[in-house]
């Protein structure tokens, strides 16, 4: 695998049911935090869209062109509202049918007497697609150009997840590191301001409220692909909560 | 408050939070349930983006034209990370400044002495802005043109968003009905296809699976804004399963 200095990525959640509320998504964070420990990648942009197939071509043109990768989750299943490998192919100007390969690998899981139509569409896809192989339920997601389609539940979707990495090239690991204090932030505002003024361009410093055993509390997360540059700001970080007498929290 | 046929809506999470998958999103369920249920509105469209100035200006240009309404969740608070309210301003090309009445209520909130920089920083929006009031923790939202801006934490929006319900036309309430199943979704697939070919325009059919108890299931959700239209489709839906012998479940 090579390694570059910065890749990123989006991930294109399809589903309504994500989009009436009826369905908390935990795909985000998954994708996310895998990508970003195991990969090296950032996700910069997630969109949230509904099963309508010129919403999803527009939306994986635009995503595809803007960053490295596009992961999509949802849509490519055996109903009627499962149109996203269809849709991926016609932004692509792809043919669409019957993957050889994702074919065999069904047709062998369900036997052939079992092979229904609903589940032979799941071995639809842009023809020329790479799979990725799905460990717990057979049915495979696909690569074509930057695009890595994905299904939407969630358990499947985990078991999935490792089979991208030899598609994927990696960036440089982001290193974090987070202090918790009992404080708010407008106490310490001004001066994360002018610590983040100081690391612009090395370091990334947020600031999150939380509530815990009815106390406001607040956490300070520091991030950066240099481990010095990392050391550096919490050294800064900690100078001021001595002389703000600010204890850290032990977690 | 009016009712139009169809009002919908795009939710605009900023934080790098969220994209890091450091926190999971709760905010997203919590708004668009309210939306449907209290309002009539849908949510089309769901974005998440960096603390980034030039990003939250574009996608606030290009969501605000695109929908009904807008509403951003995070960086309203008082940290150098803190920019959704002068990026919005600056989308607008409106004055950033001291907003006079939310000045009054912080003010008011923390007491002359305590009511230092970073929470001044609160204060500060586009200054012709309408205030979403704060129940909880004082600091209000604030509505401009048709984007309404709510804090991150989500127990503090979830305290403020009935103050957004005066500014919201309303649409036409979405009604829905759900049928779990012990299935296989490949095992209705067909059959689900066709009934949502049959309703096309009136009724929107999802299928969804699950496991429970060790067991595969499905559920399927029908929605609509005609209680009757609803209706037939689940006879319809009805008359199906007992063809197939497939038992609804009573949960």
């Amino acid at each position: 695998m090579k390694k570059k200095n910065k890749v990123n990525a989006a991930i294109l959640i399809i589903g309504n049911e994500i989009l009436t509320g009826r369905t908390q998504d935990k795909n985000i964070s998954f994708i996310s935090n895998w990508l970003n420990s195991r990969c090296g990648i950032s996700v910069s942009e997630v969109r949230i869209i509904p099963d309508v197939e010129k919403i999803i071509i527009k939306n994986i043109l635009i995503l595809s062109k803007q960053f490295n990768y596009v992961f999509t989750t949802g849509g490519i299943g055996p109903t009627h509202d499962d149109i996203t490998a269809q849709s991926i192919a016609k932004a692509f100007k792809v043919k669409y049918g019957y993957h050889k390969e994702a074919y065999k690998i069904l047709e062998n899981y369900y036997g052939k007497q079992k092979f229904n139509d609903g589940r032979k569409k799941m071995a639809k896809m842009p023809i020329n697609a790479k799979l990725i192989l799905n460990p717990s339920s057979a049915a495979p997601g696909f690569i074509i150009k930057n695009v890595l389609s994905l299904p939407g539940v969630p358990s499947i979707l985990n078991s999935m997840i490792d089979n991208c990495k030899k598609y994927l090239i990696k960036g440089l690991k982001v290193h974090s590191n987070t202090i918790n204090l009992y404080t708010v932030e407008s106490n310490i505002s001004k001066e994360l301001g002018l610590i983040q003024k100081k690391y612009k361009k090395f370091v990334e410093i947020g600031s999150y409220p939380f509530f815990r055993l009815g106390k406001i509390g607040v956490s300070v997360v520091t991030r950066s692909t240099s481990k010095n540059k990392l050391k550096n700001v919490n050294k800064d970080l900690r100078n001021l909560l001595k002389l703000k007498k600010i204890k850290i929290l032990k977690i």
